[in-house]
């Protein structure tokens, strides 16, 4: 008889809280209520020294470490523990590979003493990676009891624990130091973060709140620093969603832009909508950093799917100068695209990033683009081109229940045909077209003699959503139906004695009125507030120098 | 009673006829028997000066248009004329509009008589386009009779005749005078050029073979110099199909390098192996013309499925100085891909080069990358994910039959699934990076600390097809379901005393026998032979410069 999915999931579970060091548990964590924001409570736990490492940010971290001040094995190590930290306060972590992640930096440590030079641009800095990533020597669950002991679900094929997936050896290359590896929805598709192993992945500002998904193990573990610097995915926002709920700088890259190859995913082989991968940190400079870190490794040599695009430092600076120069940029502003408002807190932020940027000179113009509604009607029937025969078939394969938040897939689907595949790809196509169109008119109405350089867009209605009421995902998802370059920019927090609800709103719809009624100042109090700034295809240079820029002029 | 599609077409094909100025008609154009290679036979109805202009390559006109030496009229009446007469020895013309050409040409020179300077690198360039793409005041039928009177099979979508595709624009804006449409086979899926409206298109070097296809029109007109440059669309080798068996260059540019956008297509949305769109010449300089100069209108900015990736000129630089430095180049050798071998004169060709190479200086090694086979099997399941639902409406619009050459898809096919198309999409990228992985690993084999800079490769297994006799389209389709770059070199002609049948030939197997039992050097006699000059992905630059460079050594 084979073990039931809730004795696997409960041994693997512990197995994950085993791989915690006796001296790095928390002997009472404390519940949700008595402790809402742990952000601060963790600190308690740790060395002066660690939380010196731990509070820097990767870009700062890296600086030391490539130049010999701190040495890799002490950055790993106070990286190891506030991570420990974490997942008892969050359960934030799929798999934990400390030793690993030691002997990795001792061996960097070996070669700076006897080079006096660095591997790479990320020479001792740690790396967290979202549960799709495979690591030699660490599994791969993705979040299904069904994965366990598997490669992506099938036994015997060699690839179990050995197989590595090519972004991980390009951040080898580049001297990252690999620890652990991060929680994920199973399915990958929706903005919460559970599964049957490791439960509900919270958000460190505010436990009554989810850390966002499907990378919320990144967005939890880097918004409470356990990780300097991580990598999500993203198809309808699962980077910037976590990003935006956990007070964090996140880049959805465009399609072609950095390397997916080998990596586990969902519905592998939809190709109407792709997947990307992007880095997420707590500043712009970090995500710059990895960008040009792995773009420096070729990865177009090594991935099908990417463009020979390699860092444009010309445009970056342009856009740099743009900001300071009397030529000025133009921003477009959504402030809500009609399908449903944003809450009051993100209403606030979007305003204070337009305020900030008139303020310094700069122009803002509403974004009269076509609408979104059908943008979002066609990308979202990529996602079960399948019928959800995929997802389906990983949660049969131990018998577990899907989460409320996936149960879409659950419900009577039809596989999509090739010519209804087709006839959306066309439509997409053609909706693409229609925006670039209306981007390239905006010249008309910005008096820099460009179009518009890029827009302000709230990331979602919300800061964040509460438990099974992730509902509305148009603000994250057109973006990767257009697929353009977005990076998502912490703003402010939730005050609630500034955010409170509007008297006598009406709503839209009744889908509007659902968001607006889940939105309570109470409990959203003190949660983070962020908004995206959204270019045009692959223009990841220009969008990470307005993100560097716009966070600096809000002075988060 | 609607008008039956014998009528219909017929109607069309006295149009086409009737467009032709009468003193361009030949009166009695000889049978095929009378004059098998009318390459020469043309001359007879042009002029001196007429003869100067049409003997010469793009990039030749382009000098002379651009500095006011030779005026757009004088260039656009001088290729009308040759085009005339081109198509009725050839049938390879399915549009003619030489009243707008010469409005528009009156214009250019206008521009520059005020100016002193051309609009565009392709000032007063006549270009000819397959009937694929959209040209205001003309109609697009892609050889369907049900299309005629239509906006791609539709009636009053208010587009008819009005509507033009991006790249029109652009090579508008380069200055290019458009002046015709050239002939492709229904479906646009097969090597030769046949369709219900206009015949079949013949090889003007060799009436008995065909001029190619799907660009077959182009190839022939190019072929017979009724066009300095036109293009054409790639899918399994359309575009280098043609140009090989006309001796021309040809250039499959990898997807998202030139606009496709607003253009006709068959299967459109079918997004696993993309048709793309490049040009076709007389020569390699006259490709690159092309394409920098549509890369100067940054067609990125106006075709969503465009990569910003402007013409890199150091890449150009770079592959030309190597040729000539003392570094050298390596390059790989496929003599066969052992599925269906060359005949004679295709491996004559092969050796040709390869043994100009050698003299060079350059090395050239076996290509021994994994099996084709699997590579095809799988590009090949793309083509009919729709289960020819597609161009069997377009048939069913009028009644016709589908010619014998496209019968494949009247056969009982099924419809493909979201996760059959998933699973093809995965397997397509797990041989592209195999193929990858291999192509990186030939660093150790080069000698010159690169891996292979290129690939020498036939194109077909003969020089050019007989009358429905093309059966094995592995030698170009590798190229497409890779992704890779290709430019046609044509190489040299076959000679019946040289390219004698090989005796005691052991073929492969019965499709490898069925092909070179095919091959009859009485008929071949005087026919094209070429090769194709294989890239990576998005190495246009380098491949134009390998493909000028080769052409430079072999004399042609």
């Amino acid at each position: 008889m084979t073990a039931s999915w809730q004795s696997l999931a409960t041994q693997k579970r512990e197995a994950i809280l085993a791989a915690i060091p006796s001296e790095w548990r928390i002997p009472h964590p404390p519940s949700v209520e008595e402790q809402v924001d742990v952000t601060e409570y963790i600190k308690q736990f740790l060395s002066q020294e660690e939380l010196e490492v731990t509070e820097s940010s990767a870009d700062q971290i890296a600086v030391k470490t490539t130049t010999g001040q701190w040495s890799a094995e002490k950055v790993t190590r106070a990286f190891c523990h506030r991570a420990s930290l974490a997942h008892q306060l969050l359960h934030c972590l799929h798999e934990i590979f400390f030793d690993a992640a030691i002997e990795d930096a001792k061996r960097l440590d070996a070669h700076y003493a006897q080079h006096k030079s660095p591997i790479g641009p990320l020479h001792g800095v740690p790396v967290s990676l979202k549960d799709q990533f495979h690591v030699k020597g660490v599994e791969t669950s993705m979040g299904y009891v069904g994965w366990i002991g598997t490669f992506e679900g099938k036994k015997g094929t060699g690839k179990e624990k050995v197989f590595e997936s090519e972004m991980v050896r390009e951040l080898r290359n580049a001297g990252a130091v690999l620890y652990c590896k991060t929680s994920v929805p199973h399915t990958l598709m929706t903005g919460e973060t559970v599964n049957n192993i490791i439960g509900y992945t919270l958000n460190p500002k505010n436990r009554h709140l989810t850390s966002g998904g499907s990378s919320g193990g990144e967005g939890a573990l880097i918004g409470i620093r356990g990780s300097p610097l991580g990598f999500g995915t993203d198809i309808g926002g699962s980077i910037r969603i976590p990003a935006a709920f956990n007070g964090l700088y996140g880049l959805r890259p465009s399609t072609g832009r950095l390397p997916y190859e080998g990596m586990a995913n969902s519905m592998d082989g939809q190709n109407s909508i792709l997947s990307v991968v992007g880095p997420l940190a707590k500043s712009a400079a970090s995500l710059r950093l990895a960008t040009k870190a792995l773009l420096l490794q070729k990865p177009w040599l090594h991935d099908p799917l990417v463009h020979e695009v390699p860092w444009r430092e010309d445009q970056h600076e342009e856009m740099l100068r743009l900001t300071t120069s009397d030529e000025k940029l133009c921003f477009g502003l959504i402030a809500t695209d009609g399908i449903v408002n944003p809450t009051p807190p993100v209403r606030r932020a979007t305003n204070l990033v337009a305020e900030a940027l008139r303020s310094a000179g700069h122009t803002v113009i509403p974004w009269n683009s076509p609408s979104h509604k059908p943008i979002l009607d066609t990308g979202f029937k990529s996602w079960v081109f399948d019928g959800g025969k995929d997802v389906c078939s990983a949660f049969a394969l131990s018998g577990e229940p899907m989460a409320d938040q996936v149960s879409f897939y659950s419900s009577d689907l039809k596989e999509a045909t090739g010519s209804e595949i087709a006839a959306t790809n066309v439509e997409l196509r053609r909706l693409k077209k229609e925006y670039m169109d209306f981007w390239n008119s905006t010249v008309d109405a910005t008096g820099t003699g460009r179009p518009v350089d890029a827009v302000i867009c709230p990331l979602a209605p919300w800061p964040a959503a509460r438990e099974g009421k992730y509902k509305y995902y148009g603000y994250s998802t057109w973006v990767n139906a257009l697929d353009y370059t977005s990076v998502v920019v912490p703003v402010t927090n939730v005050d609630k004695s500034v955010d409170v609800k509007e008297e006598g709103y009406t709503p839209i719809d009744e889908a509007d009125k659902g968001v607006q009624d889940d939105y309570d100042p109470e409990i959203y109090d003190g949660a983070h507030v962020s908004v995206q700034i959204v270019g045009r295809k692959l223009q990841e240079e220009k969008m990470l120098a307005v993100a560097e820029y716009v966070g600096g002029l809000i002075g988060k």
